[in-house]
């Protein structure tokens, strides 16, 4: 018999019995668990569980169903996804330093990361030719003069993510703050060059420096519309000394800003983020 | 309703519907799952599962009985553990560097580590006042002369430890081989200063310092007859210049064995380790 | 010839020849300069250098005296330090938390500090037999009730302070607030239970547990009056997951806890950080 | 008056007034230090500074001339650079996997790393596309068959080399062992992915997995005729558990590759490593 590797990934209330009862279902269907984890935070009555396993070919659909009455029964929510389905299409927006889309541009070439580049959009034209060598397709979204130049520029940006189809967008070291609806519409994953919450908006290299930190960090979380406050999905940090200043500072990090966006992209294209109550879970 | 919180530890060959039969055996018995973790190695037919969960009080024997029911049937091996339970005896072993042993007495004192210092025994007899004034018995076991010195001094350590109670052994810089027997008859944890495999044997961090590493560090691991050569259960490593000599290495190192060692027992106390195939599951 | 160690701590504004003139002046001493180290910071117009020598057996005074002339022609002020010299005086102070204690008597009863303990003061007496087993003098001073308690307290501590002639005021989870008076007439180094500047104040695992970060901290810093604002000696980060709760972060972070502040501490007594505009310089 | 940033880098016998000549011999020139770092071996007699300093435009020729004079009387040797010269050529040799490659490619284009691509050399075709994309020459070297294949190879890669021009070489998991001619003639800088001394030689993710680590790591260092024993420049390591399997191992440990790789080059090109004794100083 063949079998087909599938994703569990369910959230519910916290109630007796889920796990018999999903374990229970798997092996009815003639699957074998193959890694499950699972994580209960009792004092916001919340369960969730990612549960990987082999599936008999052709076993997909009733499982789904048998499933869906279980669900029902536990107020669950669940998103079943097989990994050899096609790759989810990412649109990566940037601005002038490159470091990260390249990084990002590079494993996606690789086959590291199961994506599609939907489009790259920037504010900035100084990146296309790097982004067409590989390939893709590159908007270049100037922001003019004036009293609506912002929302000119947050509009014509919201319709080409719209228009490509992304399933996800991964600001790459995007400087501009995005509106409330953008964030609150698209999956939006952020890097931010410190250890959040320390040094959030502007110049956080400039700020690490002139607070002495003996380490810097970078941060890849979810975008809300609280600037630089959503849910963490990755976090590291280096140690610096006294010897290194800003343009140090800004050399050395661009090496974690890279490592912890690739990290988070990852994670979420393998399902393996859920998010609730400001935090996420990270099955890893 | 009182509960008591209780961890199960079990083992068996990778069998169909274990997670759904043990979940249902602790939801049969009024029990509420608060962690569980597992881990299956396809390749060598092993799966093992760490159950954190609270039982109502005074349903631990029947739970026990039904336990013993389901684990025939699945050819699984198990301990059950109250937390709550009385400290482990630990004796420990110890040459002339100090500083494992100190921190070991200090994280008991201040409860850090749930165990009772059964004895302290050393081939030195320099740290006597330390392990006296924190009110744990100190055994001075002097190596002699002639052929039959080694065969004598580990016998006596042998009875030492046996007269001792104690549960497991730990080598807090003990700078000596123990024979084969001991280690079958006693669980015992060593502390290595290097990340093993790298520089086993004697003096590792001159090894380190003639190799030009960039990064020491140091093991703890179950102690088996071939010499630094069992279950892993915990490393680290920090960063080196060319500017550390041999002592710098040595006291830079000497935070990291700390470390590891207090980890390994604190971890192997809450059963939180198992080993199979010389490699360790640690459930943290 | 026998020689003496010699450390040489010496602060400037920028001038030519700085280097060249401190080290001809050590050559025509007799001296052998085993390390140097030099910090420049041009936008502060201040220059830093620490250089460790071997200094002819009773060349010292004479070298003091040829120092000196070069000092005032360069507006230099230095230290000259032998670490041969007697060990400092301590005093460590402390509240209900002991491991950051525990971890420092017991590296300075293995020699692993160059210090003295002057006396442990607290206001709890929780930690008054371990501190007395250790050989120390333990001040237990009770903060009382009425409007004057907190000033009272404060005018007790420094008096116990002044009167055991500590140079280093160690605060070793000391949880209250020492006036500004104190740390302007103490050289005071604190640990503070995160990566600062995250998390300063109070309850700080609490917070990092609340905004959901993937790396928990500690960070060592001279104490000034602004609370948690002084310049960083020392930090350090670990990893942490959704699975920690508060508790265990408090577990896993006291480790970091005691590791930078022991670190701390030996970087000060051996003369190797230099404070000036609000940062460190620390020359390891 | 307009500067120009030079770099000194000098090693000599351990002799007196070393460090009070050279700062004198710039000083005497215009000169003003910006950083200045050393390192003194003594049981190696050996002594090497790292000066970095603005020299007046137009007296580098004549400073040049000043420090021969000095360099006879101390019989020392040295490299004096500027920043601001020309790129230095490279070639890559690169096998199949291709993380290392695209990594340097990327910070190549962004200027991170001041070198120009010679050429790419490979035993696969499979790159070709990749690295032309990038502007960049690609050469294909067949492995062919028969007892004097491997020779032959050898020989088409060495003159290809020759050819380029290439100042330094760097292997980018290339999957070959180089003829020690090669070595001897070409600075060359390997990575290999494990901690070494650890797992040495072949599959080492393989080795790591059989021996049970809790942590990984990669290694760049000099190539030299013994295989992965050359004077390491960067090292790295990143926990791993009990979860992952080999390719988890692999695919964790390729951020590390490319970290520690793109490092070692960044601080070659920059004149901060000096070997000596098969162990490297970085002035970092």
């Amino acid at each position: 018999m063949s079998y087909e590797r599938t994703v569990l990934l369910l959230r519910c209330p916290d109630r007796p019995r889920v796990v018999a009862t999903v374990a229970a279902a798997i092996a009815d269907a003639g699957g074998n668990i193959v890694h499950a984890d699972q994580h209960l935070d009792a004092a916001h009555d919340f369960f969730v569980q990612r549960v990987e396993f082999d599936l008999p070919a052709g076993a997909h659909e009733r499982f789904g169903d048998d499933l869906r009455a279980v669900a029902d029964r536990l107020s669950m929510t669940w998103d079943l996804w097989r990994p050899g389905e096609g790759p989810n299409r990412v649109a990566i927006l940037v601005s002038q330093p490159g470091h990260c889309l390249v990084d990002l541009l590079g494993r996606v070439a690789l086959g590291e990361l199961h994506a599609e580049i939907a489009c790259v959009i920037s504010n900035h034209d100084s990146l296309r030719t790097l982004v067409e060598a590989h390939g893709h397709r590159f908007h270049h979204v100037e922001v003019g003069d004036g009293p609506d130049a912002a929302a000119a520029h947050e509009q014509a940006v919201g319709s080409l993510v719209e228009d490509s189809g992304a399933e996800l967008v991964v600001l790459a070291r995007y400087m501009r703050i995005l509106p409330a609806e953008f964030v609150e519409r698209h999956v939006t994953i952020n890097v931010h060059h410190s250890f959040l919450p320390a040094f959030s908006g502007a110049r956080p290299y400039h700020q690490a420096y002139s607070r002495g930190v003996k380490l810097i960090g970078a941060t890849a979380h979810y975008a809300t519309p609280e600037l630089d406050a959503g849910p963490i999905i990755c976090q590291q940090v280096t140690p610096v000394t006294h010897r290194d200043d800003v343009d140090d500072l800004r050399r050395i990090g661009s090496d974690l800003e890279r490592l912890v966006l690739a990290r988070a992209v990852h994670l979420h294209l393998e399902r393996r983020v859920v998010t609730y109550a400001n935090r996420t879970v990270v099955f890893d």
